[in-house]
């Protein structure tokens, strides 16, 4: 059997979705969690220095949206066909643009840097927002399964769901004259087993 | 026959690779090129209101990486196993990062936005360039083939060395101190029939 580790901080962050992965498909994994310390004693020993790293019988895979998406073609939740995992893999690249474009404010509400929050908010986050969810209304409006591509459930559902997770902690407002995203959150949050994880992991803010 | 077209700017910018990917596959497609007016013409009927944007019989898929990556899967350039293609998404994800934080020294370049080129040099790209071609390095040492992976040229080496060209052609020094870098360089250009190319198509410095 293969033995998997996925190795990251205490946090969702950037690497709950491939924990979540792994409890949708029933496959069990070493779910290494590193405080500040432990993660500054080995981070040169990384191949990208930096987590999360996915170990794959030794091999080690770094980067969030490639390991997760090597997990999610691997048990089924990367889309249909290869056209609808292109769809899908440019779902995900446009969340990490958005994510790059609200980085100011995220960087600012978890105090890596020194930033005011709710400066950052009106600057970037919520301009990002109303951008980022009205183009994701247009395909959930259009989807057949009620998640962002035809098939079902996929990777990219999880990754700009838990991030919005993050957001929502923060800003509780953040998705309220969204109905259609209230709608989808409720639908991937409701998912069974994903639902029986988010009752059982850890809670953090981010 | 499938019928591809890839509708994008008149430069290489985002979308080059997959022309690039398209000459190597030895596979037709349309090259859209469109102006600055012609695609503010068009912007909202585009899925993402951005190019570049692949059409494949009338499926249109949006985002440079995800268009990259789906041609490169379909013309055998994105890695051999599962677990190799994990890791040339890695590499392809860790541009994208370092994309981001050279950003205002690329859109200074570019003149979209008005900051000092030579200062955002000193300032961005410098810092993230010792970070990356380092980690690079790290990788190329051990590679079997002389690109990322072992098993040959992928997506991943197109893009980094696309985007190192026009950094090369912003600051010729650019990658002086790393010779493992430059000789990569040059055994994905020369690659016979990426070389081709490279003649052929239009020269812009992006």
């Amino acid at each position: 059997m293969v033995h998997y580790k996925l190795t990251y901080f205490l946090s969702r962050g950037l690497a709950d979705v491939s924990r979540q992965l792994f409890h949708l498909a029933g496959v069990e994994f070493e779910d290494e969690r590193l405080n500040r310390d432990q993660f500054l004693e080995r981070k040169d020993t990384f191949p990208f220095k930096q987590v999360p790293v996915l170990t794959v019988d030794g091999l080690e895979i770094p980067q969030s949206m490639a390991i997760a998406r090597y997990l999610a073609r691997k048990f089924g939740f990367s889309g249909a066909t290869p056209e609808e995992q292109a769809m899908v893999d440019a779902f995900v690249d446009q969340f990490k643009d958005f994510y790059s474009e609200i980085h100011d404010y995220f960087y600012a509400k978890l105090g890596i840097n020194q930033l005011d929050g709710d400066e950052q908010k009106t600057k970037v986050l919520i301009p990002a927002r109303d951008k980022f969810l009205a183009l994701l209304v247009s395909f959930l409006k259009k989807s057949k399964s009620g998640f962002l591509v035809d098939s079902g459930l996929t990777f990219a559902d999880l990754i700009i769901i838990d991030n919005m997770t993050t957001l929502i902690n923060w800003q509780p407002e953040y998705a309220d004259g969204y109905p259609e995203i209230l709608a989808w959150r409720d639908r991937v949050m409701n998912y069974p087993k994903l639902k029986e994880w988010i009752e059982k992991r850890p809670v953090t803010m981010a």
